[in-house]
């Protein structure tokens, strides 16, 4: 099995024992995220690039991981294959030609 | 080769052919996270539960996968790993008796 | 004295009395402004409209208000004016008499 | 009439015109909120701290500003009162004496 699978079918049997499938409408879980990503940005805030506490990342970045995977299966969704698909169309955005070297959104470039 | 492993390698290869790793440091990924949570977020905004329009659901939710993919790989950590070690904890912060059936917060029930 | 300046001067008091003008950047206030808007919607995760509890709204209002208005300071700007100067604007991109009744963002009007 | 005032004045008249009550409940304008915020965020990404435009900073600041305005009529809250409120409680979490100079948050200081 491949571990995107994995994750999501654990994340599942998590949540089914607790019956909070009830709560996690696709709203709500787009919600959590951004409630998570707050929490993970909280850890940066007043601080240099890479002053945060790596333990603490790495559970506010658990928590975005798991209500985004849990999102993608609401939707039927395959994790790889919409990365695969946002990259192709980011290449033709941010052709390397014009890209390189610049963090001008694509159109500014 | 696994996914995750799949996945990050081919967001590395895209974004060093664009030189932008010199951008990519930890803050900025983290405000990365969240300006792609709070478009994720726009979708639903003043709408139903499932109102959302699935195509562009996908792609929002594929920037954040992706920015949390670098993010992740950025501090060496392996993301099957940190999922299930907050579900370790979280499963004692939510007892299934406790828990079940119920949305509220660990420090309220 | 109007009350937005009263306002921020008491911030300012409130900050400088503390030295913390040296975190104060403007790209600092945004991530906070962020921080604290992740917090206020916490209050509504999982929950109906109207559930969020009103005492903690209160806090998690007045932390974004402090920030917004810290931001506006840095750059100088009175807040009456943007707030009026973007309702013109918005006016033009929802004429009343399309804007009537719909949710639907002036793009798709 | 104070300005707080006849901001939120405005913005209802704005509003009632386009019969948009129906779509402002609080969970909603928390929303609202963070998608803005997530906005102002997007002008700092991968930016050094003053490198933001100002006039886009001013658009998206009166975004959050109108919205925290509007949530903050639907608790029948006084904007003023609530920033002063917090403010009390915020001189007892920190301390002059202990806060002046550290951006360290009250739970470590």
């Amino acid at each position: 099995m491949n571990d995107t699978t994995e994750i999501i079918q654990e994340l599942i049997k998590f949540r089914n024992a607790r019956d909070w499938d009830q709560f996690h409408n696709p709203k709500d879980l787009a919600l959590a995220i951004n409630v998570e990503a707050g929490e993970l940005l909280e850890l940066f805030l007043w601080k240099n690039h890479d002053e945060a506490d790596k333990e603490k990342v790495k559970e506010e970045l658990a928590d975005i991981f798991a209500f985004a995977f849990l999102l993608a299966d609401k939707y039927g969704l395959d994790v790889k294959q919409i990365i695969f698909d946002k990259m192709r169309t980011n290449a033709e955005k941010y052709p390397v030609e014009k890209a390189k070297g610049t963090a001008a959104k694509y159109t500014e470039l």
